[in-house]
């Protein structure tokens, strides 16, 4: 029996967010004379991903949608750097739109493409509707709807997240296949009754830094989305 | 200033549903022998739709999404006309995905795609996450994403559907345009601090049966959505 949707993990799986944040901070930088490794910055303003979301899922912290700790944590960030008092409010805030300007891994809108033609596609991402509204206009990203976090208001791999965007489908997890390049991701969709699907995005941390391989077995395994598409159909 | 989105009513302002439910009845009708006018059922189905709405809005009963709420308004008719009995509740299961096969007017492909080109553009309607995604897959509607009661939990023309809808993008009201071809809807989206946009639909609940005239000072009025589009931009 085939899956009736398939839901995706977008940052590092659909899009490459650490080219996309760093050529924005490179621009950033140019702008105000800073000599900083744009690449390096990307990788520390996400470094600061997992704690964040880590203090809602724990229930310390009510949710807040994930453009807000992106900007929070770009705070922590410049300051770590010594560079805080470089960029007024306006200017990071323009900045935390960084995120909504990733582009799609070479594969993705073909692949999508393919894949939508036999299912429902949708988002199962940590980023808010806004984001990945603005990162689907970006990318040309043809989804059909936007899941995952806002509308669980809470963070994967909390496994409310998967859940509720199942329910949103009406669908059993069983009719749907979780798609991702990280292995922890599809982990807690498995552990919450949903189908599973990995590709690798070796790049995803810079060259060679992302995951490669499955640690699991999980039900398709394929090179990108554009040969992960006739295994789903 | 131009707005920055615009959130759009979708049963009978984008969609043509009575001939939509009622090509779905037509059928059901001939496989059982029934005689009955399809169009005057689907009348009947959408008239309890309001009340089954306002039960919720009033506190009398939590959210449910409406695809349940059409499915047991589906008994009440069937049970009101006598013919309960001729359909099982697998028939009658089928038959509730009437609604999720409703042909787009002839403008409203042409009309969104147009709006689309100058702001992002959404559903701000009563139907579920599910309902909508399946109706624009069916019409070819090219929403950026799906907003309105399920995200709010609620029921328009309560403000929290506006309101849910226009926090869910990161806007302030006063930057969203809502757009149906109902009075009281826009009514309640400005009391909300939305923009206001009424496109007549003259035969929406049968010919010559739809709302036909602005019964206030919108702020923009056209008489369809390819009409509505340059004035948007």
């Amino acid at each position: 029996m085939h899956a009736k949707a398939a839901i995706f993990d977008v940052f590092g799986t659909v899009v490459d967010w650490r080219s996309g944040v760093a050529a924005v901070m490179a621009r950033a930088f140019v702008s105000k004379n800073l000599t900083h490794d744009a690449g390096a910055f990307a990788d520390d303003w996400r470094a600061e991903y997992q704690p964040a979301m880590a203090r809602i899922r724990s229930g310390n912290r009510g949710y807040v949608p994930l453009d807000d700790l992106h900007r929070e944590n770009l705070d922590n960030v410049l300051s770590a750097r010594g560079i805080a008092d470089d960029f007024s409010a306006a200017e990071r805030d323009i900045m935390n739109h960084a995120w909504e300007q990733l582009p799609p891994w070479p594969d993705s809108f073909a692949g999508l493409t393919m894949i939508r033609k036999h299912m429902l596609i949708a988002t199962c991402s940590n980023g808010s509707i806004a984001l990945m509204t603005a990162l689907a206009r970006f990318g040309g990203l043809p989804w059909d709807c936007i899941l995952g976090a806002e509308i669980a208001q809470g963070y994967k791999p909390d496994p409310k997240v998967y859940l509720a965007s199942c329910a949103a489908l009406r669908l059993a997890p069983a009719d749907v296949v979780m798609v991702a390049a990280h292995n922890d991701d599809l982990a807690a969709a498995r552990a919450a009754g949903l189908r599973t699907a990995f590709i690798p995005r070796p790049d995803e941390k810079g060259p060679g830094l992302g995951e490669t391989a499955p640690t699991s077995d999980w039900d398709f395994v394929a090179a990108d989305l554009q040969a992960l598409a006739p295994m789903l159909s």
